[in-house]
């Protein structure tokens, strides 16, 4: 069994909060994650997972800390687990230059093949396998999961679900990067964690994932009209299109005015957390 | 007029929160002032506005990030104004070791009198006429506002609002520094912005200032039963029996297992909004 160790552990609305470390036997380092569990949860009524993949530079605590979901998944009855973005630690290579669009802060939920990354920067693996082991083994959760993020965590969300239709009994995402082969953000990350072969970048990119699988479980999918990173980076147009090319039944929605940042995932986390209980919580 | 310039605009349930700074003529520097303005402000349909006052090491931003108020002030149609914790700036003196509990960061919301510190603290001034002057010049809102805080932010919430009881229609405080001539960060503070005659540290003592005034104001406070600073820094207890013995009508509750930070103030600020709205909103 892995030993975890926690870090802190506070009350928010009765249920509580709290942060644990662990050594990753996937990622070679020591891993940090956030849980959110409800009042309801106990040994006796556990509680369906909500995994939240946040964006680049985040860790475990931003989404906590402003997305303003604890009060809603309280009420619901859902726990929500926050992995960090990327391995961490001295031991773990990082962007030369540090940027803050790869390396550390920066994993893109992906298993790199290419030396120096792929002896930690494997957070696919991490997230679908290692973490929810622990997780259902240490908590009073049941092993109905779902999945969601914002921007490279939406990438996460929808790349993972895509590829494990029958892990997740759900998926979302806020302002994803959903063609990341065709942006400046994921084509240096998967430059260099996946090599300079483009074919091989298709098996995390969730439009070439959705036009090659489709996907028939519940997605749902938000993006600011004032992103100014969707041109560019997020192409959430390319992906809506070849999710309905695919005959893929989602619900996208655009919202007037909204940017990238932490207030749009606030203003509409609510609705995310509804979509995901829908599913979580059915008989 | 003042001139304000605006640092940030981003829309958030539907109603946007926007950064702004100015040359203040009370500081004598340069402020950063945070408000959100519900999406039914307009000129034509002004709101009333709820001043948040933060704690220790804080600026404009922590409250609109973390407190997870946005959603509810949008539907009850209040505006939140959120200044920054003290003076700033490099010709603005600091503690010489930089301490979280003094000078920048630490204002303390009083008027110091002590050299070198009354050129720029004169926080009380800032809040209680700068401030309010410029949002009721410059934003859709009425007249009618009521004052809010957090640990040193609910010092100043109490403070301000039992010395000038016509000024707000309701006051409440989270975890308020609520008898700081007893406690050493109120000690630290005060002696060097007020001087070590304690007979002036009354004037920005919420207990000394109930006894000696009274307040016949709305009044609601909630503390954690484990706020590790209540023993030594808070005081409740004492305020709360001194509220009593004045015969002040106060609500005060104690909530079982909740700490100091921010997630007791997320769990609890849905309910100050609620008790603000029933008097900024009253005919």
């Amino acid at each position: 069994m892995t030993d975890i160790k926690q870090l802190s552990q506070t009350k928010v609305f009765e249920g509580y909060h709290a942060q644990y470390s662990h050594q990753s036997s996937t990622l070679n380092c020591t891993m940090q994650f956030a849980i959110f569990l409800p009042p309801s949860a106990s040994e006796d009524t556990p509680v369906p997972v909500l995994y939240w993949l946040s964006g680049l530079t985040c860790t475990d605590e931003n989404f906590m800390q402003k997305a303003g979901a604890l009060k809603l998944a309280a009420e619901l009855g859902i726990a929500i687990v926050a992995p960090d973005t990327s391995p961490r630690g001295d031991d773990v290579p990082d962007d030369p230059d540090e940027a803050y669009d790869f390396g550390k802060g920066a994993g893109f939920y992906l298993n790199a093949t290419q030396e120096p990354w792929n002896t930690h920067y494997q957070m696919y693996d991490y997230v679908v396998s290692e973490l929810p082991k622990i997780i259902e083994a240490e908590f009073p959760v049941t092993s109905r999961k779902s999945i969601s993020g914002h921007s490279m965590g939406g990438h996460g969300s929808l790349t993972i679900a895509i590829k494990n239709p029958d892990s997740y009994c759900a998926v979302s995402a806020l302002a994803p990067i959903a063609n990341p082969s065709n942006g400046l953000w994921g084509q240096k990350a998967f430059s260099h964690y996946l090599g300079e072969d483009r074919s091989t970048w298709s098996e995390y990119d969730a439009t070439a994932l959705i036009t090659q699988r489709g996907f028939d479980k519940p997605i749902l999918a938000d993006v600011g009209t004032d992103d100014s990173f969707e041109a560019e980076e997020l192409h959430s147009q390319i992906f809506l299109d070849a999710a309905k090319a695919a005959g893929v039944d989602i619900e996208f929605n655009y919202h007037e005015g909204y940017d990238h940042g932490f207030y749009f995932v606030a203003s509409f986390i609510d609705d995310h957390l509804r979509f995901h209980a829908k599913y979580l919580l059915a008989d």
